[in-house]
């Protein structure tokens, strides 16, 4: 799959550090007028004038955050910049800046990095960030991305975890639980891969879960929907690790409950009719799925006017007194308390 | 050595992410007037009102940066934040904040991480940063660190490595080679240990060349000194490559040439001892050791009187015109050409 032993191959020990990186991020634009040094210094230097600034950094790491028998490096290159993204959004922040951390192990030729950066150049060009630094090292085993992200916003309009009222409103942008059933899907293909090489899979009819995995989208289109429509949320989150982990954090932090409605809980077709093929709960996968990269919110019921005949918004609970506890209405209309499913990678 | 077996051993999986990160940072107190908020959100905020931000980031990896045969965790996390503060300096700039993600196989208990996380916490008091964010991820093998530094500065007061002019002096502070020769040291005595565990080393005559392999200290106080005697540097970098390396980075960038006096480079008794016994040339050593985190800088002739009574600073060189190249004048009046041993971390 990904290690095509006919592509070109030049050995990294050829360039080493600084030719390295010189080569990787040459044909990288400055965009941002708050970028005043990028690239090629101790440090670089940014201007924010009187801007608040947001810092959010995450480490992706091969065979605990992706696994290269599928994952194409362009498309991981750009997943490790919409991972820190999605956090800026989620402080309602416009995304600036980022530094690219990269460990690679021998087995990677020049050319494969070179496909990771063309993903990460990508997603700069099209989020409008500017890639001001990093660090390249070699690993002993695979491949390690760390990411550190940067954004600006005026004081008044940074949004925490911690400011839900009750009887605001929660909402999610998008659909959940597609890029959970995508790597079902592609885990499934490994498996059958490995039995078969020669086997052609049509993936067709997954495109969009398959998507939803490989090439998630940030939603800074959301951020700039809210401004559009005069909505500052009273709490927001991004969701990275499942809709019931991130509707814990932000009860926990803002002291409420919340009562979830099962129905509400907007899901993609791909996604019920894939969790029908592997017979699993298309409930539990919005629940507990992660990596949508959708932003999670509560606003004001003044607010809900401005965005109740929005595609993009969907209002799955309500927020209640922190001793009502949280929980999911089911469709049969009993309550389940929801709990977040923890950290299962040190597990695995 | 460092894997104490009788330690308590509480296993990572039985907190979680958010309960070890928590746990980690929670000691940590918030001293920067910059930062609005830090750990437990999406990003953190920072507000730097009109100064200008500095960004820059490191990686450490187990097997190629650090052997933890015979680093200590507890000093692992010291240097790294050290590491990473250093190119801060470089900037000329005040630190104000870091970042600190981990990565970490199921072989690290947690009271291996509290280790790390002690000496990461000593650094930041010690020079007075915020720790503001992270991750902290499950890793296939060994141990993984990287950090950002966050730092402010006045806007004129910034200094690139591209700065340096013809008739400059090149000043270095502290003393060089230290840090590599402390590494030979602990390299021989791990060779030592394995033929003979239970061996006693008397290391007392090593204690400060191994300090400053194992315990480094950024040069925020020449920083503050250079401030104090009213110096601007017109070029600056630190010293982390070896000195070679790092005059090639600013004769490159200030497009100047460059004598080094080889008798005028600042060694350390032990250093040249500790030379002496492992029959290495000092100067070499002082060259491509590495790892000294000493600042290297250039200032005008004018500022010569203001810094030559420092026991800190050392002149040992003089900027030229590009053409005239890079050269290490030796004892014997001879002048080599300076080259950078380039990156050996990809060779090894």
């Amino acid at each position: 799959m990904i290690e095509d032993k006919n592509q070109q191959r030049t050995q990294l020990s050829d360039l080493g550090e600084f030719g390295l990186i010189d080569h990787l991020t040459k044909h990288f634009k400055i965009k941002q007028n708050s970028t005043i040094k990028g690239v090629g210094d101790d440090a670089a230097v940014l201007n924010f004038d009187k801007k608040k600034v947001v810092v959010t950094t995450d480490l992706l790491i091969e065979g605990v955050h992706f696994d290269l028998s599928y994952v194409p490096l362009k498309h991981l290159g750009y997943k490790a910049i919409m991972v820190n993204l999605s956090d800026v959004y989620a402080m309602n922040a416009k995304a600036t800046q980022v530094t690219v951390s990269i460990a690679v192990s021998n087995r990677f030729p020049l050319e494969a990095l070179e496909d990771l950066y063309a993903g990460i150049e990508t997603a700069t060009k099209i989020y409008n960030v500017d890639l001001i630094g990093g660090d390249t090292t070699s690993s002993n085993t695979g491949l390690l991305i760390s990411v550190t992200a940067i954004g600006e916003i005026e004081s008044d309009n940074v949004v925490y975890r911690s400011g839900a009222k009750p009887n605001d409103l929660l909402v999610v942008s998008g659909d959940l639980g597609g890029a959970y059933m995508g790597l079902q899907v592609l885990e499934r293909e490994k498996e059958v891969y490995k039995v078969n090489p020669n086997s052609q899979p049509d993936l067709e009819i997954y495109s969009y879960i398959i998507e939803r995995q490989l090439k998630p989208e940030a939603r800074q289109d959301i951020v700039k929907l809210l401004s559009d429509l005069n909505v500052k949320p009273t709490s927001m989150i991004d969701v990275s690790d499942g809709l019931s982990s991130e509707i814990i954090h932000i009860c926990k932090q803002s002291k409420v409950g919340c009562d979830i409605y099962e129905e509400k809980i907007p899901l993609d077709p791909q996604v019920i009719s894939t969790c029908e093929e592997f017979d699993i709960d298309s409930t539990t996968v919005a629940l507990n799925g992660g990596e949508d990269y959708e932003l999670l919110f509560t606003i004001s019921q003044d607010d809900f006017p401005k965005i109740k005949a929005n595609p993009n918004l969907t209002v799955i609970g309500f927020i209640k007194e922190e001793k009502e506890g949280v929980h999911l209405v089911t469709r049969a209309d009993t309550r389940i308390p929801v709990k977040a499913q923890g950290w299962k990678n040190f597990n695995s």
